[in-house]
């Protein structure tokens, strides 16, 4: 056999080569491989926690397979249900998913077998930036109470503001938000501060990025932003010496933040897009550990992993 | 050399320092790599089988090089030759080809020196998918002879049914279709039943998928095939208790079957996607042995594999 | 902890033991990966330069970071300083950027930290073809003083024909220009000869792709191109014996040569393709060692590159 291009060109004996060693190689999958599978299916499009996610795989030896943004559209009449039960099948042993809907899992749990990461679900949640965000300020200062944590910006359609305060809270510290007319959120029990007031208290400014493509309307222009609602050079610095700023990125320079201000000495924006690829690391490691998957050829890494 | 951003910028010492060194990785390549790659040219766009190519490379040891779907229509101007010899220069041990031409292949045989794999030509072939339709059936009864086996659905646009039809009779099986007035087959030797007495007869219930998009006019509307032509639950009723019910994926819902039967305890849907990472290792290993391939690398693992 | 779905499903003692794991990743990565990543960053799209680097990489052991060419136009709004930053973050030990600024790189040199590749920068260099040209006549000649080399076609729009002038003249060749009227380039001390002078006198003949995407009219239709200033079969009989011929492909049929001249026995065409996969290899294994990158996995491999 030189090349497969049609059934037809194979005896019967031919095909019943194949299919024993398809059976073969089922049947003891470990000797050959050893690896992992990760199904990246990000079916709205992302390129910074996709990276993210993609090294945390390559440095853990995972293999990433990625549901192409172009792809995602193709598949629109497919179910993420149906998706996800395709690449189970195909081999994902964990799966990272991004989807329009606020709980695109609620279809999945309990009918798929492998362990799911929400990677962002529609305006609603995106836990593994929480993670990453808890994990800059746990570097920084050791500890969470006695921290005075503003969260500022646009609250309202934020998928983080409320993970992190609900997060920040129950690990001690005290939250507050500063958020511009109309853009905050009084279901939490949250005190609003002026972004003035925010940058003399806090120990921690953790900007949030206007998100240009989810506002129908655009409220606020942006020259303006910066002046009423922003991280301005004087507002920089009235900040206390030790204080820091975080942002999600990407910044849109001279909207939330002067765009000196990127990488002052307080910024700790690219030092956040670090620790994303750790956390998501330790949360990856975690979810497969727990659940008991045990390939020979994994054990001196996990080993070296599990706390 | 800090950077490499112009060839000015080199002395005539450095460029002979990396032809030097280029002229070294040439001439001994295994002690560096020991590595197989895959060219995987999809001129036509295909999340699973694509998907299950690359995972059965993968988990072979091969590395993937991807046409980007959109890349596809960028080298449009570029004849599949052409591509093919670029690849097969840039280092691609094996090629898996979908295109939309139904012989795609005729103009690279005798011209390109490594294995090709056909991964869906035109209306005309899908080979591996014949072969995982095969080794689902082979799991399921251990044989193929005295099997009743009946392709149901549009046989005319199908890209397998020929195939299957040819490589089961060749096995041994009893073959029948059933198919929609006007999307039958007169020209091969295979009688037609009608989807009920289909249902009752066989052991093995193969439907074929509506293929909307190569449908110039909706011949069928969906609400009307299924009680017409696909599987309803009171037609699952009247099968034999040990016949197995087979799909191609992806199925529209309620179209060639009712939803509820997707996953029903028949339905050997799934189990076909995993058998694909299946056989396509087993296809790929065999190609690759008997052309002699020998990187010291793989020795292991095609011990392993070759029976 | 099954899933990871909420932040708010996560206690502060599951939240402190993810920190913890994170934090004892991000300390010690070496003894978990070994791994070098690469940000191939092609912000215009190419799919030969593209996948030449990414086997380059993967025969090294280099993990490629994509962005992928739909999502470079998302990201437009992002500067490539940005861009690189983010991927430097995330990871990547050496950049290979495409873009079309002639000099993209003034905004990153001396900010980023990992040495930067110069995959073609607007109308201006694109030092790796070049490299890729000047390793095919030393594998042919084994030196370059004394050979008469031609440049034939649009001069004007190429990329890498007066790298390659500037560096054949460094290293001792005889260079000549060959262009169509209006594409040539008095700039440089160039002198140019008609086609017909060039085939019989050089001992390379490289011809250049005439880029229908750059000009913005089309000064010369495609029939005519080929009997005033492309290689007939006419020309190529009239070269001196042993010499050859080369071209950065795709080569646009019937336009620079004729077709049946593409693979001749003088045509060194997929050879340079090939030779692109070793000087890519052989740049960044430089760039790579020079900088002292250390990691124990890759001991061996560099061993055998350094020379």
């Amino acid at each position: 056999m030189q090349h497969f291009l049609s059934v037809n060109d194979v005896s019967a004996d031919g095909i019943y080569a194949i299919l024993d060693t398809a059976e073969a190689l089922r049947k003891k999958p470990e000797s050959l491989t050893g690896q992992y599978f990760a199904a990246n299916l990000f079916f709205e499009p992302s390129t910074r926690t996709r990276m993210s996610f993609h090294v945390a795989e390559r440095k853990l030896g995972i293999d990433p397979l990625e549901l192409e943004p172009d792809l995602a559209s193709i598949v629109k009449g497919e179910s993420p249900y149906d998706t996800a039960r395709t690449y189970e099948a195909i081999g994902a042993d964990i799966m990272v998913v991004r989807h329009a809907n606020d709980h695109w899992y609620d279809e999945l749990l309990g009918k798929v077998s492998v362990p799911l990461i929400n990677a962002g679900s529609g305006k609603d949640e995106h836990p593994t930036q929480s993670m990453l965000d808890l994990l800059t300020i746990y570097q920084e200062f050791g500890r969470f109470n006695d921290l005075t944590i503003v969260i500022a910006g646009d609250i309202k359609h934020s998928r983080v503001a409320r993970s992190n305060a609900h997060a920040l809270k129950k690990l001690g510290a005290t939250v507050y938000f500063a958020a511009p007319p109309g853009l905050g959120d009084a279901s939490l029990a949250v005190s609003h501060l002026s972004i003035d007031e925010a940058c003399e208290m806090c120990d921690v400014l953790m900007l949030l990025r206007v998100q240009h493509e989810r506002h129908t309307a655009a409220v606020y222009d942006t020259s303006s932003y910066l002046s009423g609602y922003g991280l301005t050079t004087e507002r920089e610095r009235s900040m206390k010496e030790h204080a820091i700023i975080m942002h999600p990125a990407p910044v849109n320079r001279g909207v939330e933040m002067d765009t000196r201000l990127v990488e002052c000495s307080r910024s700790r924006i690219f030092k956040q897009m670090e620790n994303g690829v750790y956390v998501r690391m330790a949360i990856m490691a975690k979810l497969l550990n727990w659940r008991g998957v045990n390939h020979e050829h994994f054990t001196d890494k996990r080993q070296a992993i599990t706390i």
